[in-house]
């Protein structure tokens, strides 16, 4: 599967913190930053979200903005 | 300032991509991966954003989705 | 591939729409409804998006806003 | 009133899953695909959805990435 | 018609930059702040946007960030 | 720092509900409107939000849709 959504960063679930209704996803990226990802408790469940998942973040180019100092 | 956006990575500007209302810029991040940003023309000239430009990526975590193999 | 997104509908591109960092893409999606796409004219040709095109909307729920009468 | 919004997809409730702060709402369309939508619990209630409303997503253009085989 | 949308801010339109994709919309809000808004060429149109204008901004609870000095 | 982001209005947290993953954030505007932004909570709390806080919303001008009457 080939994705329009430009930016695919790879990296390891470091931690799940579940509501009812939403999970926020901790994830370490190859390069060291940490990330995180809001997604419904639903999604985590499904692709089985834990420490130590090997994943890929997902972000559509229009939800990044930029800050120069 | 500080931000309620928990993903903020570092990168340098690599291309500009000027169209008539919206712009499109690529950010090599302190990691090595390859951003890619869609801002307004205006944003764009705003932030004087050309190669080589220092830039903070700024992602807020409802926008990160998540792929597993 | 497994995806957190939870919108994944499946549909047939109608046209593409390409500006100078923009493109709009109109999907027919195999239930009749028409959708809209805006992604960077760069992912519009990565993936060859054409007339006729077999693609695969994803939305994160999160995006997905509801109207009542 | 008429939307900017592109994306206008009509459906049912099927159900409502409410947090603390959030809810998660599953929707059938008209066309038989499920619709997932993250939104708030207050306007959960103040919409009052509940399983067999009759609702509209509403999904602007930007939000909507492309995948092909 | 109800909307979850939590965010509806009346303004006025003071001005539209149309590319070949996009739109770029100024509105002046009726609290005197100018908000930006890009939406496609074709909503522009479909709704005749042009300086003058009556509008409402419509922005989704999980697309605001916040920042604190 | 200088952001992208278009729209920044600054006003006053009203009220902050907090849930196991999401919080969701009540702010009135300098202009009088209410607006609600959704963050994590990890976000709420880093930001140390209550009653009172002096924010600015940030709103990237690809999430603010338009509707006329």
């Amino acid at each position: 599967m080939k994705l329009s959504t430009r930016n695919q960063l790879a990296g390891t679930v470091v931690s799940v913190t579940t509501g009812e209704a939403m999970a926020v996803v901790k994830i370490r990226l190859d390069g060291g930053q940490i990330l995180t990802s809001s997604v419904t408790k639903e999604a985590a469940e499904d692709l089985e979200l834990a420490e130590g998942s090997a994943v890929t973040a997902l972000i559509k180019s229009t939800e990044v903005a930029l800050a120069v100092e």
